[in-house]
């Protein structure tokens, strides 16, 4: 499939794809009635309004999705035009996916219910193939992101059901379902497509130049800043208010730590680009399953300051020893970005898990640990819940990143050998990290310039 | 006026209009009553923050314009600083002129009221001339943008009254009134300032470099993210969730669309960064005039689907087709992002509206075709109305884009001629699509860089 | 301090700082009751949300800081990692250090309440450092940064509560306390690090290059769009309203002025994107002080267009001059986009608040101007302020800006002295404007690029 005519058939199957997709939501979708016109005679006009209150939230995250990711991945000096494209190309599939199969799995009467909820969480699914399309930048073919995302989104959809609903782990801000996820799928695919030991050496093209790594920055700028929305976007109450505040403080200390640790221990104490693009975000990973709980602001600095430096350390020692020991390549570093900051957020979870008081929480239980409702008395206030204990749902929190961890890389070991042992067209060293292959790149400019 | 002195008084004359500007804003302009003090014994504080509640939507169609169309005309590679410059300079000096024109139309007591309404409705006037700019792009001197712009938006305010308020035609997302307009109004201007038969080869300037591309895409991504605003800013209720849902999901359709489609048709099959960067929001306007009705999920994705194949199909045939025969050169390809998908969006509002049943938009039906209140009996329940037919109303729909375009087309003409035969400075040849005309430009780099 | 160990011991006092922050935040800092939950038979859930209606323009803010300054000081061709990466650092210091700043001095039982309202202070906060940073751009060490940051937010916050509190100026969108104290505190800074007589001449790094200057056009960009947010955000009722307005047309007529008389100055009467970058933003900083007033349209056009002179003729004349003559180097010219607008607010303000009827502002008096209710008879109705007439606040509103000055240029002198004369490592005017120093940049590229 190395010809231009398996090309072609790979831009056929992603028409067909498309296609599929305008009957699902034929067949399937509907707006929700927040979403169609009132009775004539109804009173609650301007209800809607209401029902859009997150609007401006769901505007942040795509900013993040679209911009944030796009950009924070074309650091790659010869990569710019598939870092923004393929990120904008991959969204664009994914959102819509993951409309119908996140509705699968809440359907009524046999329909898809459409309404701004829906979207933000496509939006917010769409970060995790993105996520995965870090660990292997520049070293697969659209067709293959295509497929794995695919696959991907429907995993995800379902590991996130059994993980919210069936173990009721709290995950506001998504670091276990999302981050973790997304983290450690992409990172099973790139083991399972790693090159033979022969070349292993790293790619001439797989660094950043002194332009790429400024339009890398808007990238970073814009998720650091749009952060406590992908957090606090489905809390609810003065949990929303807490999670925007915890996220900014724990990304703020994550932001200082980062310089100071990248200081530290680069080559004659530089600091070091990738660190800044990457690890000040950290912070944002790291607080986001618990950024609605009771943490304080200590909590979400120390928080920060815990996931700076580990995510730079991770930059510096662990990526270069995994590829070398593993020959597992990481290009955006995506397990210091989003893999261990989660695994981070999921620990911190569950030690504050184990000291939730109902008398600190309150009117929240219900929202934020809906499982244990009904221990300790609070039943006969509130109906319903399973009265877990504390330190059983601390237990569950580290069930669920365990399972969720499990299943992402099974998901990417199992997406990996379809991607490398059928027919796919794989990418040969040469042709890796690098537009020229996907695109029409503009030829050198004239000397005179 | 090639002298430095012929460049001085077309900056005089800027400034003379700006004076202007403060007059007309002294005599005729007063703050909105919701943004006046309350009296002090008035009981409804806080009423005011209800005046702003489309404030969000506001600063994201201000990105639209500022941040969005800027960037998506920095491709060319050496004329960023007029695309992000010229834009900004033309954006500052319309929405003044816009407060002003559309404020003229609807006057009480002689006054132009000013609101947070006032200065959206000037920001989507804004992207009228900037639509036009985009065919223009390179071969006109700012003293021409202003002068084009000022006619333009007094033109777009008057056809804008006529379609919404004489024709009472559903525009929701501008698409006839704003980007079928802005775009056919342009090709006329640059029909009219075509070259002559032997200069017709395409500048050795006109196109992208590298980096210039990847700056587009900062336009593009902003555009995609936020159209949704753009579209739903002037619905109401339930509506304004309609607009956002159908935006979003035409928007992902065209997009992977665009990618099919232009690697299918390009060279070696390869993506072509220019339908990247375009045909992928030619969703968002092919969905606007419609964006508010009962389409369904279904109904968007499809007209998604279809906007973006025509307007890559547009890019690869009918543009070069155009330049060829009529040597109409069309920088940006507005024609192929704004013309044919305005048309499409026309197209599919007269289909809708030959569809619309009053007991399906029940109480929304007053604010989407005022014109069909009294029709079939809703008179008992609603008073006014025109009681015109569905199959009428699509009837005017489809006189109103013809309208429009033979508005924006004779306006065109006019201007150009305008532009073309009186002493206007008008750019040779080889000075065009660069910035060096009209700015400073940094002498190159020392060669140890 | 020349040697890495000067380095890493900067880097480690660093860390410290952030610890003791960490320590801070644990003794002194606790959610505001609207972040708690609600108790279990509360009924006022969802007012929460109310609470956070602000956050959409926090996000503005926001953006205005991480992106919109760091971009807007990319324009040095060879300070793009220290533009972004240093400004993000900064911010992240500094918002932490604000919270807690500001906090202590509306402390309540011994400790800070934390809400929305802390980060958008602290975001706001975050501006003046950045301000003054802009002033040194090039010439500092990040060492120097950070404690330059530490002891101006002191001093900010001291001068924010005596010009608001004790003093009571109306400085809405902070045009006195934030841009002219931030603007003054870094010249000053930089005529104390101002270099011997005989290194006087222009680094050769000290300037743009092509696609520097499109960097910058970002920060601009979004600077321009959301200026409206950063000085409506501290309004109340209508006031907010207003803000919006008259910020938004104050910087549309500075723009169209900036680019009049850019031309009209420039060599060869062609545009300099210096100009274009900066003062097209000064109308945000004119109008900041009143931006909430009744000025009506044209009083805030007629700001615009003064401010866009001014700050225009400032960077084409006052700024070399300040050079040559005092050895004063300003690298982004804040004194013309920040000192010398916020004089004219202070001014307008002054104007302004002389014109000020009771009967005109009613029910926001109380508001605008607290020291005023109690005056002409309004006793009556509003209990409390302290009576003072029109003119004696227009003396006040000279009074504050005065005393502000005076501060922020007697703390910028003393800091100045701090990092001049103890064992702060300096740069070297051969170490100036450039990345290298501080950062890893990547070597040049293959010849064959």
């Amino acid at each position: 499939m190395h010809s231009p005519a398996g090309k072609v058939s790979g831009y056929v199957v992603l028409m067909i794809v498309q296609i599929i997709f305008l009957l699902l939501f034929w067949l399937f979708v509907r707006y929700e009635k927040s979403a169609l016109p009132a009775a004539l005679d109804a009173e609650d006009a301007g209800s809607a309004n209401e029902h859009v209150s997150k609007y401006p939230q769901f505007q942040d995250i795509q900013v993040m999705i679209f911009v944030g990711f796009a950009f924070l991945m074309t650091f790659l000096r010869k990569y710019g035009y598939s870092a923004t494209g393929f990120t904008l190309f991959m969204a664009a599939l994914v959102v819509q996916w993951a409309v119908l199969m996140k509705g699968f799995l809440h359907m009524e009467d046999g329909k898809i219910s459409l309404s701004l909820e829906s979207i933000i969480d496509a939006d917010i699914a769409a970060a995790v193939p993105l996520i995965s399309m870090g660990a292997l930048l520049g070293r697969t073919t659209p067709i293959q992101l295509l497929c794995m995302s695919l696959f991907e989104i429907a995993l995800f959809a379902a590991n996130e059901y059994l993980a919210l609903n069936v173990f009721s782990i709290c995950d506001c801000g998504g670091s276990i379902t999302v981050h973790a996820f997304g983290a450690y799928f992409g990172l099973a695919v790139a083991l399972m497509l790693r090159p033979a030991s022969d070349q292993n050496e790293a790619g001439k093209l797989e660094g950043a130049n002194y332009t790429s790594d400024i339009f890398a920055m808007i990238g970073t700028t814009f998720l650091w800043v749009y952060w406590p929305s992908f957090n606090s976007v489905l809390a609810e109450g003065a949990g929303s208010e807490r999670a925007i505040l915890n996220t900014f403080l724990s990304l703020a200390a994550a932001t200082v730590t980062t310089f100071v640790v990248s200081a530290l221990v680069s080559h004659e104490n530089k600091l070091d680009m990738v660190h800044v693009q990457n690890s000040t975000l950290a912070g944002g990973v790291a607080v986001g399953t618990v950024c609605n709980l009771l943490l304080g602001a200590h909590g979400a600095v120390l928080i920060g300051i815990i996931a700076g430096t580990v995510s730079v350390l991770g930059y510096r020692y662990l990526t270069p020893w995994l590829t070398s020991t593993l020959r597992l390549h990481d290009t955006c570093g995506v397990h210091n970005l989003h893999g261990m900051p989660a695994l981070i957020s999921a620990l911190a979870s569950a030690i504050y898990a184990s000291l939730v008081r109902i008398e600190d929480y309150q009117s929240e239980l219900q929202d934020i640990f809906p499982a244990m409702v009904g221990n300790n008395g609070t039943a006969s206030k509130i109906m319903g819940g399973l009265g877990r204990t504390a330190s059983s749902q601390a237990g569950y929190q580290l069930f669920g990143i365990g399972v969720t961890v499990c299943v992402a890389i099974a998901g990417g070991i199992l997406t990996g050998i379809v991607l490398k042992y059928t027919n796919f067209r794989k990418l040969q060293k040469d042709e890796q990290h690098q537009d020229e292959q996907y695109w029409e790149v503009p030829a050198l400019e004239p000397k005179e310039e």
